[in-house]
């Protein structure tokens, strides 16, 4: 090792995969596309080709189980790892689970665990098809593989979008993260005085997003359904900022989104103004909405916008306009993705 | 949960496996082989098949970085999951690598791991094409799954054996065994005295075979010429017993195995007297030599003898019989398997 150091946190999550990784070559003919979109893409006959992706949630950074009941933690892990072979265009087929694991679990606790995950297999039809477990020094850990199919000239990169596409985003944001804050909230409470019960009344939806969240299958079949196919996708797991930046990186364009149009649930916003937090920063930094944020052309226009699932919220622009986020006096900011930052 | 406690102990690492996913049933039709054998089997064409396999190497459970160089480490995490997909009789072409480290970890000592998982790469001829980084509150941990192909006909399982066939194992074993003893000894010595220099002069074979395996690629290559194909394989990661259990486990047969064929080298041998350990014990409950054990048909033993990378040790028999190590006067030792228990 040389001498200088150099601190994770001066990179952030994706300069150090791009500083790992950007000195390994493609030498396979059936690696389609490596490193660098939701999923690796490798041709498996002339027609297919097979989506690999995979995440890993560790206790203590991306769940507390203070809060996290198992069973959904189990059904959360698979779902965050679907909603990467969603946002390729594909169907996702299998997942290998690894977990590792100390000795303060039970077993029955690691069953719960389980019943998530075949909840998960059940619903989206998948099957698990491997995995190892070993023990661990610190906490639980949940790794998944998933895998998925699709005809090639069906998937979707993040690097399809065109200058005046439509941008399109799934669902509602913010959910997740404002379910995140109640329940952070609610622990400190319990923290200092375990008597008082929680006060979690009339959150149902934010408590779901964050602890049971779903990946958009359906998002697909409507398209498919409306004959709409996006020409770029990206899943948002890190917050519509991080996603967008990502997006107009990979398809070296900028765009503007508007600030108005950016979907955001009733409770999701009157929680945050609660927090006094301004609802859209919940949906452009908070995390682990696993909607879909993906481009159409403008001709599918009336198509997408005829779709309760789906918001048109802006469009894409040349590369060295700007990434702007539009208020609705028509002033211009500029978008900053704030996203995770595991290393800080 | 019920109120039931089981510890993790109480079941082991494969009991707990099997409890975990047995009320998984199998529902998507490309899914051949599931949770069982080295890899997951996926079919991917009339011919083909994808061979997926995944495992988990965590600090302070699976090394040590005291004296585990970080570039071994990667080319290690590599080697575990290839050896793998190589037992399935099938060709390694991607991985993915997700690690977890701490803020403790300064850039250049990932660039270092990585460095060595691109060595592997490059040796072995296949593509890294996805993975995560993520912090982790205690120590790092990496995470590799490999995805291979095969021909359908060609892929070899742990349940093929027949009886009478021949069991074969390659190169020689316990060597990673004993390179780990050795190093935990200068660790001891390092920490009782920092000023006495590690003494590790001769023992480079050893060292060699902890810190930096081999996937047995070429044993396949041998295989191929010698025109033998394996009736089961496995890979010898937990120990020879362990997986000579596993192998007549699913071909529902038993064995018998001759103490003094296991091949052991001969330093393997002398450090383990040295160690006070009967060198036998090392082959057989030591781990990670990451050889291939399979079995072949008794017409095949002319070609495989001639081979100097591959031993027979012993023969199938029917289930019933017994799982015995026979010693030189002939007497015969009923085989346990000991593997490696993190639980405990």
């Amino acid at each position: 090792m040389s001498d200088k150091r150099t601190e994770l946190q001066d990179l952030g999550e994706f300069g150090l995969i791009e500083k790992l990784t950007n000195r390994f070559k493609t030498q396979v003919p059936s690696t389609l596309k490596g490193v660098g979109d939701d999923a690796a893409v490798i041709e498996i006959n002339e027609e297919e080709v097979m989506l690999v992706s995979t995440d890993s949630l560790l206790e203590g950074i991306h769940f507390d189980l203070m809060y996290m009941p198992l069973k959904h933690l189990g059904y959360k892990a698979v779902m965050v790892n679907l909603s990467d072979i969603y946002a390729m265009n594909g169907k996702a087929e299998q997942i290998t689970v690894s977990i590792a694991v100390s000795n303060r679990f039970p077993v029955e606790a690691l069953e719960e665990l389980y019943e998530g995950i075949q909840k998960a297999c059940e619903l989206y039809q998948i099957d698990l098809v491997g995995g190892d477990t070993t023990s661990s020094r610190a906490g639980l850990i949940i790794q998944v593989t998933a895998l998925g199919r699709a005809k090639k000239k069906e998937v979707v990169y993040r690097s399809g979008a065109k200058e005046n596409d439509l941008l399109v985003v799934s669902g509602d944001l913010g959910g997740a993260y404002m379910g995140l804050q109640l329940l952070e909230r609610e622990k400190e409470v319990f923290k200092t005085n375990p008597e008082i019960q929680p006060d979690l009344d009339g959150y149902d939806y934010l408590l779901e997003r964050q602890l049971k969240p779903e990946a958009r299958k359906d998002v697909l079949a409507f398209l498919k359904e409306l004959e709409v196919k996006p020409t770029s996708m990206i899943d948002i797991s890190d917050g519509l900022a991080s996603e967008i930046m990502h997006l107009c990186k990979a398809s070296e364009l900028n765009c503007t989104v508007y600030d108005e149009k950016v979907p955001i649930d009733g409770k999701t916003a009157s929680t945050a103004i609660e927090f006094e937090i301004d609802p859209i920063t919940t949906a452009l930094n908070g995390g682990e909405d696993y909607e879909l944020l993906f481009t159409v052309d403008q001709s599918d226009y009336e198509k997408v916008a005829s779709n309760p699932h789906m918001t048109v919220i802006g469009h894409m622009t040349a590369k060295g306009s700007g990434i702007y986020l539009c208020d609705k006096a028509g002033s211009l900011v500029e978008l900053k993705a704030q996203g995770w930052k595991h290393f800080e």
